[in-house]
């Protein structure tokens, strides 16, 4: 019997190279979380159908992967069959929402304000696209709890210093407020149930630009004189920045807590990372309620957001009933060791050799040597093989950094001399 | 709205703490694992339906979860539907089987023989019961392309080393080999078809006893002579050990291994690990074809297994077409965290604390020396609380090391004197 050994449509294997990378970044990532006094916490990939259609899944729901009832709970024979009436569960499209079902479980249990770290994988069944699959992980940090921009700070300081760490020498954090937008859109005479829609197109507006976004929104049927307005104050803000802010909204509030987030982070953050208002940051869910946050950088050829997040004030309430403040921040760790493996960064690991013995050996002696090794370098044992180049080819291509030969090593007086031939890089 | 907020039936949120103690764990069983130069790799949770129902999958049929169909490929109108037409994928049951598979699609790519790390989550519809979840975390390491016991000696000897690391002191190792057991099962008058059914009832023996597997055997209408002869056989090795195989076992190689492997690994492993033959370790997995591992501990409050293993030589082939001779052992997470946590194993991890800060404090102030304080602590910033008290038994119970104020650390000249207030354990 011969199967189809290809993975699954839009998801990956990740050889040793990649997954190196991968576990270095992971690495880096949590134990800077972790160093922020966020606290590490784990939920299962499975959900109920009810937690993950309810409320603001969106297109979510589309993309959803169900699992099927199983034993006597699947009734086929049922007239009125429905795709809902057939699942139970679903894998999760995120992150966010299991949070929230945890945090409305377990909140006895934690401290409060809850700052969790979330490292772990999602399910959407999108068209895949470069760096884009449908098995993808997050690392995430949220405060459930905080209602004031010390937790925005202390989020965004926390997801500056990580992306330093991991090696991104040149960020820029991009800073909006989902309520400038409210504003702008109701100034322009659009209505409050309007809002929601409009920021769905304002959201394109890095791809397509602001006039296509107008004559979208002139396509769906909005007047021109309300699109025309909001698109020239859009202009006028992107032109003057956060100076002319106070023109348009009422509540100086506002402003005064962009301005204090954007100068602590300023001060206190690698002076290479720029941090700013933009008002073209959007970000297209639905339950954003205050400020929202992108990253980017000009180091690497990725044009793409490195992360991204923002305050959402009403999840907890509608999953469990108690109002709660909440802000999150989410770094996508596959464009991330995409882009380090692409730009060849390196990370200082443990170097990995291969021992190489003869059928002659003493077994006996291979294995002490290996153990008298492990721990001065990662040990590898292998039979001498019958095509030596091919063998080091592979080695090489396989990032072990040399080899050593049973033989040899018995010869030599301690284990601190042993020949190790390197490859060259 | 107010939804269900438990995790789906038989799997579980991870509080910080226990989360604490299990990525601990992950961290050394990686680390050991690199040492002794296995590497690490990953696939997708999802698999094709085609490849997780063909073969050895057994038992794990009725057990798996698989997803729905999705848009139009779903077709409810279809007067033919069976479950396996509405599914397209499913999730992993263990990780040998997609680890066959992606040895198969990226063999040109790999060292030879390919030593695999994988450290990832499987899925399982079982009744849910006490360290057993329907999601649950294999540590596995396998080499693939390596048919002699130099593969045996090196994935044992892995295993022994990273248990010790973790911190078991007193492991047993329990070596049995598959084709001792066909062996016995002929001699004793059974025919060929007949030793994977003999198989099933033998591996209940250590919870059931001999007596009772020949009862089991005899309704299950086997003849009662070749049941006693089989019984009667084990019960003297059983009693004898390894030095009587010789009676019952025609090629001598299989004994000479397993003595060989039982040597090497208790010269080399620490003196208090036990390396010993047992007749009783089956395995119940069909697919393993020489010899089986099985390991205990008699220091913790738990008997069943920490992990398990064997050869199985004739997987690769039956998916890919290509013989491959492979051996694999894995350690299972949830248990070894079970028994770590309820023993209250610490690890030396970097400590956490609490900055508390006042309304009144200026915010630039509070996250500097947040900047200041972390590498040496793990930092979270926390507002100054309504009730100290039940402020503080939430930290303890959260791992909390200790706490400061932003006013007192002001007023120490460094922050190397910062005044730590630290809980009593």
């Amino acid at each position: 019997m011969k199967l189809n050994v290809n993975p699954v449509r839009g998801t990956k294997d990740y050889l040793p190279t990649e997954m190196e990378v991968r576990q270095n970044i992971i690495n880096i990532i949590l134990n800077n979380y972790k160093q922020n006094g966020f606290q590490h916490i784990k939920t299962p990939i499975l959900e109920n159908i009810e937690l993950l259609t309810g409320g603001d899944s969106g297109d979510n729901q589309k993309l959803m992967f169900k699992t099927i009832k199983r034993g006597e709970k699947l009734n086929l024979n049922d007239p009125d069959l429905t795709e809902n009436s057939l699942c139970e569960e679903g894998l999760r499209y995120d992150l966010t929402v299991p949070l929230v079902r945890f945090y409305s479980k377990n909140r006895n249990n934690l401290s409060s304000p809850f700052k969790s770290i979330q490292i772990d994988e999602s399910f959407r069944a999108e068209r895949p696209q470069r760096g884009r699959n449908r098995q993808f992980t997050q690392c995430d940090i949220d405060i459930l709890g905080d209602s004031t921009i010390v937790a925005e700070i202390e989020i965004l300081m926390t997801a500056l210093n990580t992306y330093k760490a991991i090696g991104f020498d040149n960020i820029t954090l991009k800073i909006n407020d989902r309520r400038i937008l409210n504003s702008i859109i109701l100034t322009s005479g659009f209505s409050e149930n309007n809002i929601t829609d409009i920021c769905i197109s304002l959201d394109k507006s890095d791809k397509i630009g602001l006039e296509n976004v107008a004559l979208e929104l002139v396509d769906k049927n909005y007047e021109k004189a309300n699109v025309d307005k909001l698109i020239s104050i859009m202009q006028e803000i992107k032109e003057n920045g956060i100076s002319i802010l106070d023109k348009y909204i009422q509540d100086v509030g506002i402003v005064e807590n962009l301005k204090t987030v954007i100068s602590i982070l300023q001060n206190n953050c690698d002076k290479n990372h720029k941090i700013e208002f933009d008002i073209s940051i959007i970000r297209g869910q639905g339950y954003y309620t205050a400020m929202v946050f992108e990253t980017y950088t000009t180091d690497y050829n990725y044009t793409g957001a490195l992360g991204g997040g923002g305050r959402y004030d009403n999840m907890v309430e509608k999953i469990s009933g108690t109002p709660t403040p909440a802000v999150g921040y989410s770094i996508g760790l596959d464009p991330i060791t995409m882009i380090m493996l692409e730009s060849g960064k390196c990370f200082d690991n443990t170097k990995t050799i291969a021992l190489i013995y003869n059928k002659e050996d003493n077994l006996e002696d291979v294995f002490d040597i290996k153990q008298k090794l492990v721990g001065k370098y990662n040990v590898s044992i292998f039979k001498y093989p019958k095509n030596m180049s091919a063998f080091l080819d592979k080695l090489v291509q396989n990032n072990f950094y040399g080899y050593t030969f049973t033989k040899d090593c018995l010869q030599t007086d301690s284990i601190e001399n042993t020949p190790i031939k390197t490859f060259e890089k």
